[in-house]
């Protein structure tokens, strides 16, 4: 079954936007902020010219009622008016039909062109255009009167149509300076940038036309021209097409195709900077060269084309013709420097080695601190309002379950509150420290698995457990603090996109067992009760035969009917539900007494609803439905919105379902012990030496879990500005140890999903555009007051317990479902794995199929399922002990992968390692046959790939 | 939020599936009786040429180890070797750069041409393509040797590659003449129709060659060229094109562009009768003049095109070619004939009036009569055990739950038995005899809201209400018949659009909310309980004090900790559970006792699951995962499975819903009654004249709920073959009236859902084909037996009390809100609400978006919502007994639309009425703008209307 959204993993999302920086470089908008420098073009030397809003009058209604009026206009796309309908098409990729662009070549080369013509108002390039002389004077004026003819747009109110045929050519004149009200109103004014400049076409069928009149006119000074375009823009181009009827539809299409070529930026680009007829000509013939032609027989003409999810990059356009000039021999160079262009970037600056001792510390801080006040001015936005909500939730919910789960681990050695406290505590001095701000630490995954086993460890020998922990996190912050010293982090080079999935994969897998586990542990908590079921009875039973009968007997006669409170004949028994029961001294007794219905499948109702709610909500945002904010606001809120759907049914309802416990009182799990944990306690002193043993091994699973979410976190796709910072995120993760172990808190690292979906709920994307542009990724909103909020809230939940008991738990099973299901649906991994299930032909169109052979994917993704099922394995057996070394292991079997796969495979199904990625340009990277091999997805291979594990978690 | 498969219903669905008809055109195939006949085609006169498969075999290694590799191959859509992953891609549109089209061209007219070659192997046809003069003899050896080296193919098992190089002429002539092993077991083979040719293009880059070579060959007598092609056809077409590496990756583009020119069938039809280079370049020249062209700036030339849904009409290209040699004054009456094409056609033969009494009747009868035995004959095919299945499931279910309503409402004068035995004796009668087989028969609906109404009616006047109810049923049978003789029928071409959708909405509805409102009341018969719910006790009171005591003491004293059976102090109660406290004489007392805990949120579990489960599964038909059959099959049977696995999930847990009950004995539900209700009872005699009065109502509803069903069951969409039978099924209806009056049964007239179900359950698929071609609907397994066979199992039913039982009531809920939820999502009626909601830019490119005013399409839905808002407050008050005429009513609104609405909105929002129908062609067509509204979707205006109500109900 396709999954929704699943097209969006498919070739076509292969690239970035260019478009927003098309939009962006307008003269006077300058280098914007917000969007991604198109540096591309400026390298090559490609002038940033004004963004051409193009439109397309077109003389209707001949012989009898003349008019203009606007039936296409054009930036990025076309849009066409329907005229039934009255209505804008949505904007699509124009179509011509090839004898158009001919027959205006021709027109074009017979007329009038004026480059850089110095009219100052409409009525002065009407003047100049008409100055032709195959007109006769008298024709002139009736032609000039026709174009000062006031154009319909359809912005205009459809009630107040302008009066026909009757506008004075002075008149128009007159009130051409000012720009109309209904113009400076056009909603399509707000989409474009400063600085936009129109170009306009006036096309149409003229019967008193003896021949074809054809002029295209370049302005000197760009100039408002009246009411001509439907927004008060300064006019750059204005291309006229009228003649007899004989070509009937042909200026409909000429003129589209003077517009389509007007929108083209290369044909733009050299239309500008023309300065005769034969430049002009040139130009349209190197569009022809590079136009793509569909046939006929399986291509409908009417057919509209979607706007692609990318543009063809100009960068390339430019190359090509830059290769034609130097020849063919340059060819192999350029393909060269392309295929290394998408190859994985010489290693980042924070990743290279300074060589000195915490060299790379010093460099970390050095770079932070220049953003750090940015860090807090950065968070004003609303957007961040919605992300701690989100997280705060998650974080609440994380802290809880995860608690619960510690306490279980530790026979109540730690709990919910130290679970709360450690959260808050290093959640918020990581949030104000670290290197990426982003990251939300928690206690779950691998290092609550060491955890427990330290724990039973330390039970099987009677030890002290807290001291033999702290002696442990001592340890394990001294290796830490020499794997910084040592710039150990640069080797996160090696865990390539083969480790990274197989942590995520693990990661994720254990948030749904989790989730679904303690779903299923509820039903065993309250159980079903099936027909067979001895009985339903319950009763309530009063201790003393005629003790407090009196007392009883006093409520009892008012209503004989009253069966729940009733004398049963000699005995003092009432069916009084038990905290009655309980409460007026009685003893409830029987089978169902501890047994509560309805609870089991409510809770998996409730389970499901929020799981399924929270799926549908995200898939809002990219729905047709509602206006733009509502659907942002179902899409972002999806979880929050879940939860409170779930909790709204639950009170409903009413029913006793497991709610959320927040501790209501302040000071450590275990009785009895102060907040700082002893040095030796009941231990011997070696054992403090002793314990470096697991801290060797905990200091790998911490190195380990921390380096691959920050190397997740910190991909270019995320296109963080404010840099990463490994060194010091594993600083303040060995600092953090040490403080959690003096206070005998949790151990915390970077957690993976969470952190994902609080970036995720920050995502910074372009204003939708109106003229087909997809909607693309601008960015993160990088600042540390989100996280730090989320944990200063989580540190105050421990006096919310009023508020948050309000929260069933199967309601936060089923959000955590949601989370787990999101982030393993984000990496390329399952979608490798779907295509285990997908017979050869219906597979997507993946470029990895395109290059590597099916049994080849099929095997490294059988090699991955292996890899991940001995982890699962192995953490689920005593030999969890050894986990961290096997998830070092990871590298190492991918270092194994390369006596298996060639380096042309693992480039398309992984990445390259340091080592291979600088021998492979040289040899390995000649296509296997240069001529069908070269340029049929050079294009794709351009941009940069599609973001593998991607932030489409939340 | 988007529906899935919602895509759809847009403008690309417009059309029928020509290319079915294309491959079906080979000469040794006929007409085939399934595929559709392309009459446009034939009309036309364009002849039916060989389908052409067309194979690129490049030359790749120059220079070292020369190859030949087919890289390309085109039937309908071209496929491209993807070299690196060793497959074939996704078959897309292809795409050329213009230049290579040119560049072509040139080298094709300075080339060899040889039309209808005498060649009779591949030998000669190397020897002759090879006679050029530029060749000296050496070379032309060499290019000789090169030519006859076998190529690779893609079938070739990897392991075993041929010999490159070492092979001889003379042996590779020799191995031409049989076919290879490879070639004969390609399963490409088994997807061209027999007669197909090849048409081969060798291309490469040959550093030897001083200049290029240009061959292009027409084979007089279609020869098979050895290993050449990949599979052994004959070809007709050869084309050689080589040269030095000057061109670069030249030939290969221009090896592509003659394969996509030889693919295209205008070309084909012109290449194949040309008889000189000139008529080739003329065919060249046409083929450029009518490509589509997309701009470079705004189109990646690279990104492939999928298979359009529908390919352009080779009629229309024809068309638009004879207009242009008629000069453009033949453009606006072509114009109106094709809008005339695409309006409702000229009434059916079934609704021509023929002016005789019962003449309708009788040329029914008559039609029917010829296709009776193949109405068994066609049942033969394993679908048809798929269909009864599940209409055999859906017609139980709708004689219990509405047999139950029945019981209900006739406060037990009928019932189930009634239901099951009036539903098995009505359908399999009607299959047997009616016009239109496949339509089942129920008494859902309006017609039991009418019966509920007679029957209240005759409790307030203390009428024998049987005796009533068979003198309305016989006024009602007259009735009909004399709308039989007068061929009222023909009316029906007044239920336009407007009316079928406004009747199908309401139907869905009831099926919705009756499936909703069933599943509700079964939270109230087994309450939920709440905490504060006074007492869950429940025990068992002996009611003899002493009495039977010493039975009682003596099962006890086993187990002292048995609570259930303990001896409570001095009283004799237990806490046994209720049915065994009967057993043992005791008496079940407490709030307890008649609760059942966990089923009412069970039930909604099974009720969510099995409707969810049945549309997932629905869905499972169109994605990606898994072989052909096992989708097929998963989405043919999805309401079957939904059903078991609801089941299965019900007897894993053991709980107590409820089932699905059939009565045990066989006879009459009211007690005292023979089979045969007496005419009179107790009613006084003038009631059988005054029961006309009610009788008229009735047969109003009759008649408009038959024969829309019957209109939408009959629609031009569902290419029936065998033709409609309004009159013979009104017929039948009038005649089962009289029966089921007669024996005291409920009433049956055509049921949209389960029909339409029904419908879609016998859908005709074309196979899928590996070249990019979209499946197509060829039509419906019309006969009659599955229907007889559903009704014989739903007779024989009534014995099946013990297999049914397992069936959960909540399960059959599901079901049947899957089939409301399926019928309503079909209608455009269900688009157009959807519409309300998105705002006017995400909505999708709808073709009546195009051309009617967003305001007036809202009106015309807003009139909709109103009229099925009335008809549903009207079905749920007193007022009911009107509501056949208010259903009529909807006719006369329709009507009154006409002053709202122009013709041409109501064009594209409905239909038009009979009369509107004959005098709008001259007056109302006349396009608004000529210029801007005549062909941008003339081609999509050219298929017939997408099937508005549409059989995806399953």
């Amino acid at each position: 079954m396709k999954l929704p959204g699943q097209e969006e993993f498919e070739v076509s999302s292969a690239c970035e936007n260019v478009p927003t920086g098309e939009l962006d470089s307008g003269p006077g908008s300058g280098p914007s902020p917000d969007g991604p420098s198109d540096t591309d073009r400026g390298e090559l030397g490609v002038p940033k010219d004004p963004l051409l809003f193009i439109q397309l009058n077109e003389l209707l209604g001949w012989p009898q009622a003349l008019e203009w009026r606007e039936t296409g206009r054009w930036v990025l796309f076309e849009e066409k008016l329907e005229v039934g309908a009255g209505r804008w098409s949505v904007p699509h990729v124009p179509t011509l039909a090839l004898p158009s662009l001919q027959k205006l070549r021709s027109l074009l080369a017979e007329g009038l062109v004026l480059l850089d013509c110095p009219a100052q108002s409409f009525l002065e390039l009407v003047e100049q255009v008409t100055r032709v002389e195959s007109l006769s004077p008298e024709l002139r004026g009736q032609l000039q009167a026709l174009l000062l003819q006031r154009p319909q747009h359809l912005i205009q109110p459809t009630g107040t149509r302008p009066c026909q045929g009757s506008a004075q050519p002075r008149e128009a004149s007159h009130s051409e300076e000012a720009p109309l009200k209904e113009q400076r109103q056009n909603p399509l004014r707000r989409k474009l940038p400063p600085g936009a400049e129109a170009g306009i076409v006036l096309a149409g069928e003229l019967g008193f036309l003896a021949q074809p009149l054809g002029a295209f006119v370049r302005l000197r000074d760009p100039v408002v021209l009246g009411p001509l375009t439907e927004v008060p823009l300064p006019s750059r181009f204005f291309c006229l097409l009228l003649g007899p009827s004989t070509l009937g539809k042909g200026y409909h299409e000429m003129g589209r195709a003077v517009a389509i070529l007007l929108s083209d930026p290369q044909f733009q680009w050299s239309v500008r900077r023309a300065s005769n007829l034969q430049d002009l000509l040139a130009a349209l013939d190197a569009f022809l060269e590079e136009v793509t032609v569909l046939p006929p027989g399986r291509w409908d003409p009417t057919a509209r084309i979607a706007p692609p999810k990318c543009l063809p990059s100009q960068h390339k356009r430019l190359l090509s013709q830059r290769r034609e000039v130097q020849g063919s021999s340059a060819r192999h160079g350029a393909l060269a420097e392309d295929r290394y262009g998408h190859w994985p970037q010489a290693p980042s600056p924070e990743l290279q080695r300074t060589g000195r001792l915490f060299g790379g510390l010093v460099q970390d801080v050095r770079r932070k601190a220049s953003w750090y006040p940015s860090d807090f001015l950065d968070a004003l936005h609303p957007q961040c309002f919605s992300a701690v909500l989100y997280i705060y939730l998650a974080t609440v919910t994380n802290a809880i379950t995860f608690g619960g789960l510690l306490g279980e681990a530790t026979n109540g050695a730690q709990g919910v509150l130290e679970s709360f406290l450690g959260t808050a505590v290093a959640g918020a001095a990581f949030c104000l420290m670290a290197g990426q701000p982003l990251t939300i630490l928690s206690s779950t995954g691998p290092v609550l698995v060491f955890e427990r086993l330290l724990f039973s460890f330390s039970r099987d020998y009677s030890l002290d457990y807290l001291p033999f922990r702290l002696w442990v996190g001592i340890w394990v912050a001294t290796f830490c603090l020499a794997l910084v010293a040592t710039e150990a982090s640069v080797l996160v080079r090696y865990f390539t996109r083969f480790t990274e999935e197989g942590f995520c994969a693990l990661i994720s897998l254990i948030f749904i067992y989790d989730a679904v586990g303690k779903m299923l542990s509820l039903t065993s908590a309250y159980p079903i009760q099936s027909p067979g079921y001895p009985a339903y009875g319950c009763f309530c039973q009063y201790p003393d035969l005629g003790g407090n009968e009196s007392q009883w007997t006093k409520t009892e006669p008012k209503d004989r009917d009253d069966i729940s409170s009733m004398d049963l004949g000699l005995v003092n028994a009432s069916l009084l539900p038990p905290p009655e029961c309980a409460r007026r001294g009685g003893q409830p007794r029987g089978p169902s007494c501890h047994t509560v219905p309805d609870i089991a499948f409510f809770s998996l109702l409730l389970f499901l609803t929020s799981f399924l709610l929270a799926t549908a909500l995200k898939h809002v945002k990219a729905s047709r439905f509602f206006p733009s904010v509502v659907r942002k606001v179902l899409g972002d809120f999806s979880s929050v919105l879940a939860m409170l759907l779930g909790c709204g049914l639950d009170s409903f309802l009413g029913l006793a379902t497991p709610k959320l416990t927040v501790p209501s009182e302040f000071k450590p799990t275990l009785p009895g012990r102060g907040w700082l944990v002893s040095p030796f306690g009941a231990n011997p002193w070696w054992l403090s030496v002793a314990a470096a043993l697991p801290a060797l091994l905990l200091s790998i699973l911490i190195f380990m879990d921390q380096q691959i979410t920050a190397v997740i976190l910190n991909r270019a796709e995320y296109k963080l500005r404010k840099g990463a910072g490994f060194h010091l995120d594993l600083f303040c993760v060995a600092m953090l140890m040490l403080l959690t172990s003096v206070l005998g808190l949790p151990w915390y690292v970077s957690a993976t999903v969470i952190s994902l979906a609080h970036m995720d709920s920050l995502r910074r994307e372009s204003r939708a555009c109106a003229l087909g542009e997809p909607r693309s990724f601008l960015g993160i909103r990088e600042q540390r007051l989100t996280g730090l909020v989320v944990f200063i809230l989580t540190g105050t939940s421990i006096f919310l317990a009023p508020v948050l008991k309000f929260i069933p738990m199967p309601v936060l099973y089923g959000i955590f479902l949601y989370m787990g299901v999101a982030a393993i649906s984000s990496i390329q991994f399952t979608k490798r794995v779907q295509l285990l299930l997908m017979p050869a032909k219906h597979q997507p169109d993946l470029l990895l199929l395109r290059h590597v052979p099916l049994s080849r994917v099929h095997l490294f993704t059988a090699i991955q399922l292996a890899c991940l099922g001995l982890l699962w394995i192995i953490k689920s057996t005593p030999a969890a002990i050894i986990f961290p070394l096997m998830l070092l292991g990871l590298v190492g079997v991918r270092k194994a992968l390369e006596r298996v796969f060639s380096p042309q495979e693992l480039l398309w199904l992984d990445e390259l390692m340091p080592e291979k990625e600088r021998s492979i340009p040289e040899k390995g990277l000649e296509p296997e046959y240069s001529l069908s091999g070269d340029s049929e997805d050079s294009e794709l291979m351009y941009q940069p790939r599609a973001p593998e594990i991607n932030i489409s978690v939340n």
